[in-house]
């Protein structure tokens, strides 16, 4: 998705630059680069249905092997010859909100405390500005103006905050062949998405009881319980209200972007693929 | 020391650079990156007297200590203005190098038929090309020709490997107190030092039987036993041997650097200094 997301906001401007595949190929680099050292950090075992790269080979190997990602990302991002000393800045700076919001992803982990703005802020930091990253350096790439560049930003970072709260809502009430995984996964691991924390925030002491008691329990009702609790809570209608807040934001973002309708036509449809809307 | 070589070797040609200012803290930051990760693969408790991050924070903040630390170097390096695709391409080749001499590092605990050969790769790899790296990067941003530069390479490469070498056999025949830390640590580790790997190869089967018995042993005989062993093979002469020849052509390789030889001696005497040589 974010090689894809570079080239096409190259796109809006020009013909895809040979600097554009190299930036592409160096965001999707570090997006795995990142991926690795995060499933040793969760003890995943699986990726994409394969052994991850610890569990197969070690520790010592998975760390190794993100390091050396890292690296490659860079070496590929050097390529780039056309205004690389921003291309760096703005991939470092991007680089460095992605480790940022790992750790507090990882330090939410243990708190019971977390408020739905630290949470937009993590889901920003960890997955939405390399979207957005992706988006303003193909831009630049393309020869968009500094004021277009970051109205691609803007498009990615609302993009990626809508798309990572539609993944939250789904992973609960979405139908399991659709999803391609199971139904519920997030409750099962005690997650602290979007809908908990909303569950959370607005339950009566009694529901927070309920709440409480269920993440002590591991039974086959847990996952049901637990969406009725997010019914009953209104955290599900105000998941998908996020969702549609700042899918609109994304788009009121493109809408401004100064090139003709025609051309974001492309980039346009991919989003709404991506939230799963109708058009 | 690897700033330090970056910034004198700049002086060689002229002036102290801002550019090479902002390279030798990026060397230094990556330097720091793989140290916090190579912490966490060794599990070590301690670095420079205090307790790792890992120790200190758990894996989790290690990995991302070190994975942010690795882009600071990046975000330092990119406020370069001359030949930026230059250093960035030599800085990326060494990181991966650095990266892939780790996971060597790492194999050959596991292997007992690692030749001296592959040691000095390894050694090289982990140690000498981040020096040497930090000495032509400074010396291209002081405005070295490329023949020069090279030329700096070769001296930090063989003054890494010299240095490494000498390490070793401080660490065995060292007296504690000029070294700061036990003698003998890399014994009791049963680390596969230069040593080691000379004592072995040269052992006879009877030596060989010894060693092999004193790698299960952890009484405290075992540090004079294999001091022992290491002089019967010829293997703490053989050590000294090739520190010598590394230090030869480190310093052939400074003398071949085309500047008047008064601007080099500051350089010779840090080569001298840190390879504990009379000059």
């Amino acid at each position: 998705m974010r090689p894809v997301l570079c080239l096409m906001a190259n796109e809006l401007f020009g013909e895809i630059t040979e600097d554009a595949w190299h930036a592409a190929a160096a965001i999707e680099l570090f997006h795995n680069f990142t991926l690795i050292h995060d499933d040793i950090m969760d003890k995943a075992p699986l990726r994409r249905g394969n052994p991850t790269i610890h569990a197969k080979y070690g520790m010592t190997a998975g760390i190794l092997c993100g390091d050396i990602t890292c690296i490659y990302s860079y070496r590929e991002l050097a390529k780039v010859r056309n205004v690389l000393p921003l291309v760096l800045q703005i991939f470092n700076k991007t680089g460095i909100e992605v480790c940022e919001g790992q750790q507090l992803d990882m330090d939410f982990e243990s708190r019971n405390d977390v408020s739905i703005d630290e949470y937009i802020h993590m889901i920003t930091l960890k997955t939405s500005v390399l979207l957005a990253c992706s988006l303003k350096i193909g831009g630049l790439l393309g020869g968009a103006t500094e004021g277009n560049a970051n109205k691609l930003y803007e498009f990615g970072k609302n993009l990626g905050i809508a798309f990572q709260l539609q993944d939250d809502y789904l992973d609960a009430f979405g139908a399991t062949d659709k999803l391609g995984k199971q139904q519920g996964g997030d409750i099962k691991a005690n997650k602290k998405t979007y809908l908990h924390l909303k569950a959370w925030e607005t339950a009566s002491a009694f529901q927070r009881q309920g709440i409480n008691e269920w993440l002590q329990n591991d039974s086959e009702e847990k996952v049901p319980a637990m969406l009725n609790l997010f019914g009953e809570t209104g955290a599900d209608v105000a998941c998908r209200e996020a969702v549609n807040l700042y899918s609109q934001k994304a788009f009121e973002s493109l809408e401004d972007v100064a090139v003709i309708s025609k051309r974001k036509h492309a980039l346009h449809e991919l989003a709404s693929y991506l939230l799963q809307r109708d058009k």
